[in-house]
């Protein structure tokens, strides 16, 4: 990822590559916004803002994916829970939300950056070892049996089949975003079925830190991601407290009930 | 806006009608998420998450728009500020991320809210007093000149013909979404004009206010939509912050300089 | 409460009066930190940094007194399930502080405020109109049953008669700081308790907010000294979350038990 | 330190030792509340809160002075400018405080809970090996140099003899607190100035570190004792901010100035 000019970082001068302001003039990564409205769509744009670059088509379409793939998980979630919460004392939306992010953290959402570390180690092992994913898989996981440490990305506590890892990999296949990393995380997962006589099908967070990886973007920006993805899901959630429940009520995690729309298509 | 269901508040049950989770089987909104990706854009999810249903083909291009239009705005909004302020302490991504939104707040961003409940009642009481737009922006401004107020909307300290307004409004215009609140906006700015011998154009948080109007969310969801926005480019810069600066480094917040990519098409 | 120096609101030059840095010699509000230092309590130099000048004796020990108050109220305050729940995730103690104090809002601790203005006004009307603190208490009910609106300050979900405004109002008493603002506060207790037949005793909020009255520090700074007071307990539940918990777990608000020290005496 | 009862962690029963509440009975750490108002200072109940055990009356007067020394450092501290700028914005008092207490954290603040490892792990040592104060001290200091390292704690970007730094060991000398990690801190400090031929005098971060260490708290609490601290500070700039500055003011940095009391005595 090159999305960054010059290069000793300096303290006197401060040097941005982001956004060039000028009174009527406003250039993103050197694109006219007023240009990209109405030709992008939102993912390109947070493509081209954190990357630097417009992504190809495909590209954008599977930001898409993993961004839709990942807008809410109900109300247990710890960063639901802690908008939510917050919420319920009378603080406005952004508090709520700076709180449900800050719960954004390493066991929740953050498989996603441990996953993509391990996958970048293992395709670049693979590489140098000129191996098969099948070869480095059973290394990678023989090493962590004796570490005795649980992969990142593998297994889910309340789906044996997730759809959205199911869908995220056939979206990718079709798009002909799937490769090496995509090719590891399978081959991992059939490894550690070998070995088990289980499954521990990846999950969603290993499914998106496949992709990251394969659309080159570095493992401490996965959080973003995440992030981005559930801040409308945080947001029906935090409305949903201020029109709905009692200021300051109990909040009683273990009582909630879905009482909204019944499955419907498209 | 009729996306809640049920009615009285009650504390003892938390109902919810956001997103229904068994395993292997999510529902947003009632839709399936793994049938969702694929076929739906994260602007899309964010207006089916937020309101309950999907957009309109055309609603959907509004809001890609509106969040195209407000991704970055360079290094001085108070928002950005803050965010690089706590990540060149060391702070991971969330952290600043967090402190970032929490400057989004009546000043900065919130002018879309205030804005909003202007121009509800402003076309509430035109249709009451079977006015035209004309005559019911000359009595809102003779109004706040009364009250010695600003109308929220309305002037930019840096643009003076902000190409995002004259693109969103452009856009409304061509996908049928300017209506009677876009007509209040604009008659209020002639009025105004006329009143100053001066234009003082609507700015981008005018022309999202009355965009979103038309698309009938209520004004408490403003800060929603710009918090949305602002996220790609808060993690841009926060990721520069971390990538180029020193930490601990005196910010100063008079010299900078953009040194990105130069103007180029698309 | 005169705590600013100079007048009119300034953009171009930043002027601050709370502590001059230079090298090797450091004022806070004039003093020398080093000679605050070991001569001054904490509690002191919190009075001194907000307030800007040091207290007096008593109202040193009446700070003491109400901070001590209020520095933990176990696992059910909305605070500390966000904090708690921030923590669990991985969060860095200071991200879950941050959103303990997020919850620290209108209806967690705002009463504070809310009463301060309250009372406030009670008292400038009394002494406009000449009245006791029975006749204004009286006036003060009526307006507010009239209104069907709660007194802030009365009441509380848990206690009936809460040790800690009993102690706070005798400490008070003793140091002679109790005065016009707990005579309104008692006087509003005495008139309700006649006319509803049943006591609504002052909660604790209602104590501080009759001590701050006293000590003449602004309502808007009321939450100041919630927010300071609760720090301690939220680091102890931060602490203890990271230390006794499993990380993401599912917080069960319904099943908690204490297994602290048994009651002793100092 | 054993502030914790019990063992292992378990998910099905949420175990709390911090406070008990009942009906008109509140115990902190097995004290009720009311019996430590007005016997106790904030800073002892901090200590009880934190440590659960009452300091004893010298370990109480060392904390007073170090969160007396740490309340302010002027408007240029990371937490400061991100508090401000948050507050600039209109954001409520809580919020601000919240996005300080963000930016306290591995370069600002930080340096307590790195220096307090540094010298657990080097009084340790020195106690296994039963070597001298300078002897472990010349091991540590070429163990940093050949790792190309700097040892936190040590040297500060404005002050060359940090009063406060004097004051904290004088007081902790006469109180009886000063003992191995004091004195490993000095005999780093004198190394340190032999190798160099200049002092590089021990900060006040490096000093609580020490202090810290002297009593037992563990260093990841370290963050806990500077964020309560500053606290008084942030509210004070906040209430600045909201009271004397322009909303949205573009914050320069480098253009301030401290126009509050002049110098004086206690």
């Amino acid at each position: 990822m090159k999305l960054l000019k010059g290069g000793a970082m300096s303290e006197e001068t401060w040097k941005t590559a982001v956004t060039k302001v000028e009174p009527n003039r406003l250039l993103l990564r050197g694109y006219r916004i007023d240009e990209l409205m109405g030709r992008i769509t939102f993912a390109q744009a947070v493509f081209l803002a954190i990357k630097g670059e417009l992504p190809g088509e495909n590209e954008a379409r599977m930001i898409d994916a993993m961004l839709v793939s990942s807008v809410d998980h109900g109300v247990t979630p710890p960063s639901c829970l802690a908008a939510r919460t917050i919420a319920s004392t009378g603080s406005p939306l952004n508090a709520a939300l700076a709180g449900g992010i800050l719960a954004i953290s390493r066991y929740h959402g953050g498989a996603i950056e441990h996953s993509m570390k391990v996958m970048e180690e293992a395709v670049r092992r693979k590489r140098e070892m000129n191996k098969s994913h099948e070869e480095m898989a059973a290394v990678i996981i023989s090493e962590y049996k004796e570490k005795n440490k649980r992969l990142p990305g593998f297994g889910h506590r309340i789906h044996t089949q997730d759809p959205r890892t199911i869908k995220l990999f056939q979206i990718a296949s079709d798009l002909g975003i799937a490769g090496e990393y995509v090719g590891m995380a399978r081959a991992i997962e059939d490894a550690m079925e070998q070995g088990r006589g289980k499954r521990l099908p990846i999950n969603v967070d290993g499914a998106i830190a496949a992709l990251l990886c394969e659309m080159d973007f570095p493992p401490q920006l996965a959080n973003a991601f995440f992030i981005l993805a559930r801040i409308p899901g945080l947001v029906a959630h935090v409305f949903e407290e201020q029109t709905r429940m009692r200021p300051m009520r109990h909040i009683n995690t273990k009582d909630h009930e879905y009482d909204g729309t019944a499955e419907r298509k498209i």
